[in-house]
């Protein structure tokens, strides 16, 4: 069965004139698949899937799992407020040749947001998935937790293999890793916490920067395994204001900017997103320069 | 120019074996257009929205429109992620007949909703939009609150009419009356602040509560406008209870399980939301029976 | 028995040399004491109370209450994080003269101050203080809130006559109203949101705007009183600048300088408070100024 | 100069009818002495010190340092709201023989302690105390976060020579280690996130566990150190669920009631605090029981 390892990059969805730019994306995929990440996420928080319609979302699924083919493992995000919709789009995500689903809690209705209403929803997802399911906590987005205890409990689920934990929360994922099966991985969310979290048991991140760097993201996994702890530490000290920068920062605007910056294609994010403005660019160049690994054309 | 005056309920979206109920919803409808309401919110946050697929939406729009056309005005909430599907909704709506559009704001990205995309975002909305706009603050299900400061720059826009606060910040409801011109309406989203709203130039209401208590409810504002400001204060105060329990405590599975009683039709909400079990019904019962209004069938 | 009612000033303390300038406060006690206002609170957190020492407090104590007697009654801020040291100072209150106690609730242990803790605490205060009990809602700076179903249990108890609310939940302040006996009173706990608070049945406001504006405060109640309700909301929604201004945005140092600016002793608050640069004291100034009110010398 | 490394115990201070217990207290230092712990923290959070007389905090501090002498260093919590009596009891704390001061953010004016505030506020009381001064956040009690940033600027001072972090924010603590100067120490502040603040370049901690479990909270940094990753992170995850119970569940009342069940003197927390219930206590046991560390007597 698949398992979750390794650096991923959650891919932003680029646009052109309304519509989302193919041409732009098969580029954009040459250099992450020629890269040293491990996998693709489509449709994650930074692929804007909350701004997509439900065609543009399976016209999408199948064009990145087409070109990853054979390369890369995709996983598609493929959460929805509504269960049926979240399980409609984890059959389209199978169809389409999806490795695995990432689903995010759904959110506009938080105050019923219950353990026991999410434990029902994911139950119901993983049983209908036909791909294994990724649990995918996101609190600063969605305004809700998934409680280690509630991991727990999701996690002898055969069809729930692992989850994202974009929180950061160190003693929250050391309780996912103590508190679940050796084959449950346990991501981390962001560049920000990859290297503590590998510490106390994640096996690898889904990671905004990672679409930028994505081999030094993956270089940070590389070396916690072989044993070069202190420097894994040095560069994931290094990443933090980069990561701060193309999420918390300038959020998707800020990650595309950066990667028109590299001669990728960002392109502006959809309404009512709004592109950088040329100071907050300056900025930005400024904080990922100091890195010593940015490339800008 | 259509003006928000009195209490509009925003109703339920009642569905059976996996689709909207059009003939219960008929039923309901009737009982709503027989009170003393002065309108009624089609997929408003009790609606249920975003549970609705394009497709739903257009025609429950066109449906309740269709149902209350000549008998009240019908308010549609619009708002979706993107500004362009907003648009498409507000522009449904029109055509619909729906007399004016409730605009929640974006909130997926909440750390990317400051006020200029916010400003930006509503301005976008108003001048597509072919009937009068109703920001909608939500911040319990969106966490983004429309700043007094940001109404009012909004407030000039001369098809932005007014706002529907469900936040209950008294002062910021103050200052929002107070910084907006005469005709721009305040309007309170929860009937447990409807009567200090009022006080402080609020002209009515939205409230889930007004689904199963509607006359006592216009009851309130009657009360205030003809001066019985105690008599105003009492009914408020006995109401409280009651809209907790079908808001935050109970949320809509609450209010569908009241409607149930009352012999309209309620049903339960989609998955992921649970319906109430039987102890909860009870209590429910309960708290609704002390304010001495509720009838059971 | 004391009844709470009108319109209160938190009053300051003033320092000069690192000691509690008594010849300035004894000045400023003539401006408060031959306005409108209904009486004095000292050592409230207006009254920097965190920063002074046991001897100092009782040495305050004393002045006040001498200085106030026969003109006006005194609320003595009495809370500490133990209960015997509430207690202590309850009964140096009374020994002192003032007329009751106001108790914030401890808050350094916050994720301890449950229910019954607090209710145990209030319970023991109360029982204890030869004067009666005030009970301080003040949730910005103490992490904690008083919820209404708590304060319905404590206003049971003999010797607890009201409420101090500053959280300022418009529902919160109406459930205590409705909940508790007629005798008991709440009070208002910032000039912001003082009209809605009368207009769900409040009685007063101990407010740190009354410092600088005691009159216009206490017109608003006046106004509400004698059925005038759109001239006091006109006079609210005036004042809710001035009153951010003396509170959120500067703090005790933004209400000294105010009260230097009018020719009373503001001074410097202690350290680590810092006083206002002139950039600072420039825009307060022009902020008080738009009341149409304010007197600088 | 001393240096900030291993495990500290923040010891509770024992009180027997409303007075300080010292005789108690002594037999307990015999114990920590005792043990593989580096040294002791008096009048931490877990000390109790918000609830000391100005008297019984100069007392405490000549006791503990007395019997301490040439056996283990100790840390005095010095934090008070005012710079002057923070800076009083660090004079006191240096008198008694205190080997460095531990001081808490100032936080009943939680709205105006801006990073220019505590800026001054540590940078006047480094200046002034005669022993060095550990930074302490401690958010959860103080509704205050000291910064990276603020940590990094005040790091340059010759006498703040490291910080305690109780917020557990594994990114923030990241950033402390690599912004700060090689002989600045960060230490976490609680042992469920002991071992990845290791990870990342923490020198050790000061953990309200230690107090019960001096030898195995010791242990994780011996292993850590001794390049035992594995059996350090399984002994972090083993001690998770009893330091919440003394910690976040049941507070300083759990922790003196597990020193009770092991024979030493634990007793009642001060009022307001209120001690375990039976059924509380049964259900600590269970939980410290499951380490199959925990002895009970």
């Amino acid at each position: 069965m698949f398992k979750l390892h390794g650096v991923y990059a959650p891919i932003p969805t680029p646009f052109q004139e309304g519509k989302i730019a193919y041409s732009q994306l098969d580029k954009n995929l040459d250099f992450w698949l020629s890269s040293k990440l491990e996998g693709i996420v489509v449709m994650g928080s930074n692929g804007e899937f909350v701004f997509l319609s439900p065609e543009e979302k399976v016209e999408l699924l199948q064009f990145v799992c087409k070109k990853c083919q054979g390369k890369k493992p995709v996983i598609a995000g493929t959460g929805a407020e509504s269960t049926e919709e979240t399980i409609r789009l984890c059959l389209a995500a199978a169809d389409a040749g999806a490795n695995a689903v990432l689903v995010v809690t759904p959110n506009y209705y938080k105050g019923s947001m219950t353990e026991p209403v999410l434990k029902r929803f994911y139950t119901d997802v993983a049983d209908a998935s036909p791909v294994p399911v990724i649990l995918y906590n996101m609190p600063r987005n969605t305004g809700i937790n998934i409680s280690a205890k509630l991991v727990a409990e999701l996690a002898v689920h055969p069809n729930i293999i692992g989850i994202k934990d974009s929180g950061g929360d160190i003693v929250q994922i050391t309780n996912c890793v103590a508190n679940t099966p050796e084959d449950f991985a346990v991501f981390a969310g962001s560049a920000s916490f990859l290297y503590p979290s590998l510490a106390v048991g994640a096996t690898g991140g889904t990671l905004a920067l990672a679409n930028i760097f994505p081999n030094e993201c993956a270089r940070i996994v590389e070396l916690f395994e072989t044993g070069n702890k202190d420097e894994a530490l040095q560069l994931q000290s290094r990443l933090i204001a980069s990561n701060s920068a193309v999420t918390v920062k300038y959020g998707i605007a800020g990650l595309k900017a950066a990667m028109d910056m590299m001669g990728l294609y960002g392109g502006n994010p959809r309404l009512p997103l709004l592109p950088l403005g040329e100071a907050e660019k300056a900025d930005l160049k400024a904080i990922l320069t100091q890195t010593g690994f940015f490339n800008a054309v």
